[in-house]
């Protein structure tokens, strides 16, 4: 019984199916495994600060709610999620965010990734098309590929997508007859390049939305992060015919670890994707969604999230400042209004995969920005990102990749 | 920007994929409104009783775990779930299961209903074939549909399914060039039949596997509530060829609320579910996981599912008593061994969804046995569970369904 063949391995390879044949792990994933290593000083993940993570609260609430009422907070919860967490959340949307949803129009996920799944699960069919930025979250692309769909990349610059290239694309998909079913965009402090849509494009974009008629993915999990400048409206907020699924997240305002985000849409559209929750995990975690709730309850969620963008302004304030000081006038960056990236250009000749492995046998890392592109593009490009590291890892890492950067110019 | 056009909305949907306009809630879904009720008489879910769920243990762990560790607790965790727990489940499975397996061929996941999903993903296309039992768990089937695969149909007896209809399936299958991907099988306490499969069948099974070529989705969430008889060994532990991917879950046996389960395959299979995890939702929940893993360590697991496992044996001869007392001899129904269900039938000519209505107007409910039956049948049985509802629930629920019983048989 403990001892098997290990025969018959390649033919039950023949059982997997068309995605899971061509399924590989994200390069990101890979450079993971070295990134862990003690004493390495990463710039590389866009995990939070856990220095900000609200332990003590959590543990407060956690303790009354198991002590009054286990039964219920440790039940299974509907596919929906929590009703009273769902009042909150049309509340938020409402007051915060100038969206009128009500209870059946939001759906709570097991974190933003799983509403972006359930959204291409309704929306999408093998040979579809979804246009995507350049660059942009591979955890996005990743959903879009797995329905047996094609993203197909549309330019960004520093004020986000690029409304005259997305119109291009679309007319030409068109004339080859490509089914485009969607535009995934991260409007606010996109990961990984940091640009934010701009109104007037976001007004665009709805317009060619109306015209070619398609979905928008509005992948939105930093909008709160926002340190200066003003908020601009969602898509959702401003969309006049339902297009928008608005995905949210509390992993970067809350906590990760809980795995909690949100998706407001179109009732019918809502309706579908808890259809497909049923059968993907039945629901969410209940003694999360009960800790969350009481968290938002009095305003604390509120109050924390201006807490923590002070927090991580001195941290994205900081790392610009030692860029300034360490790295060449060759290499340009942009400046985030908000989120946790700043996405940096070297000239064209430099190779930001070799200069990652160089970082990496110094302990630094970074997640090299050809990782986002779809199209093979940005091997002079890197992400770097100021929200978990400390403020001395993030100094020593600048100076490292400066001083990187420079011996490749000489 | 308040305002919404409700014109377009057929439009829309016209953007909608294949699975999502083919996708039907429940039947079952349909009713819990109706059952949820105040004052209900429940015998329809399957939930657990939340009198036995260790809230006061889950507080005292989750209060130490969060106020001296809540950066790492409260943080995104791997896509394969944390190490330390997966180490104790390979422990787990080698001493209480006689399964050989590493970390590696172990992925936690938001309970066994997501192992499923994934399992699914990584081996169905649309056109493939799966083989359920008539009747299962409709889970399993809608994960199958939900990939473009059929569910076809195949007899179970109180030993489980039938492996001669099983073959007769599969070579009619195979005459058809219809290609067989899986079996999908409830082997301990099914649900809804409460049958068990015997080794005999199993053995069989597992030659019908290598013969003709398929995996054995071995969905297990009961195994670990028998309440008497020997053990029978997994299918995955008589598994010489590493067909089987064997799908547990922490909802029956620990809490649902927390959404854990764990499965186990060979480890190519699992890279593969890990692969499709990352654009599913990333990762599970890390301070469930942490919770469980100190839950299972000093054996607290293990000593809590014998409590619990007295406790389901007591509801379980509670309600047989009961419906001794007040079933008409034209009803038969098992004794299960374990687990929550007993699947009772009735005489042909009697409709179990019509009984239902009826017992719903009079405050009681329970799941017609039609929901679990893909091909139509079993109009004439109904599930009833003695988990949740307690001893004075079931005494007069099961009182009501025997007079109704007897009113239709006059």
């Amino acid at each position: 019984m403990l001892t098997k063949k290990k025969e018959g391995k390649q033919d039950l390879d023949q059982l997997l199916s068309n995605a899971a044949c061509c399924s590989q792990p994200s390069a990101i994933r890979e450079i993971c495994k070295l990134i862990n290593r003690p004493g390495m000083r990463s710039l590389a993940g866009g995990w939070p600060d856990p220095n900000v993570f609200p332990g003590k609260e959590i543990a407060a609430i956690a303790k009354g709610l198991l002590e009054m009422n286990a039964g219920v907070v440790l039940q299974y919860g509907t596919t929906e999620g929590l009703l009273e967490l769902r009042a909150q959340l049309t509340d938020w949307a409402r007051e915060k965010e100038f969206i009128q949803c009500a209870q059946d129009d939001i759906l709570i996920t097991h974190g933003s990734a799983q509403a972006m799944d359930l959204a291409c699960r309704i929306l999408l069919d093998p040979g579809d098309v979804v246009l995507v930025e350049l660059p942009t979250y591979f955890g996005g692309v990743g959903a879009i590929r797995s329905c047996g769909a094609e993203a197909v990349g549309v330019k960004l610059d520093q004020h986000g997508l690029d409304p005259d290239d997305l119109e291009v694309q679309l007319k030409q998909l068109n004339k080859q007859r490509r089914r485009v079913k969607g535009v995934y965009v991260i409007p606010n402090f996109q990961n990984p390049t940091g640009a934010t849509l701009s109104l007037e494009r976001r007004k665009r974009l709805l317009a060619l939305a109306d015209q070619y008629h398609f979905i928008i993915l509005e992948d939105d999990p930093y909008s709160d992060l926002r340190f200066e400048g003003e908020k601009i409206p969602s898509l959702r907020a401003l969309d006049q015919s339902e297009r928008v699924i608005h995905m949210r997240s509390f992993s970067k305002i809350f906590t990760p670890g809980m795995r909690l985000g949100w998706v407001t849409a179109k009732t019918d559209f809502i309706r579908k994707m808890v259809v497909a929750k049923q059968f993907v995990d039945c629901a969410t975690n209940t003694l999360s969604q009960y800790i969350l709730l009481e968290f938002i309850r009095g305003g604390r969620l509120a109050e924390r999230i201006i807490g923590n963008n002070k927090h991580y302004r001195a941290k994205r304030d900081f790392m610009l400042s030692q860029m300034e000081k360490h790295f060449p006038k060759a290499a340009t960056w942009n400046r985030p209004q908000g989120g946790f990236f700043i996405f940096v250009h070297l000239p064209e000749h430099l190779n930001a995969d070799q200069l990652l492995l160089e970082a990496i046998e110094r302990n630094v890392a970074f997640v090299a920005g050809s990782s986002f592109f779809i199209n093979g593009q940005g091997r002079n490009t890197l992400r770097l990102s100021y929200s978990q590291a400390s403020p001395s890892e993030i100094e020593a890492a600048i100076a490292e990749i400066g001083l990187l950067i420079k011996k490749k110019l000489t």
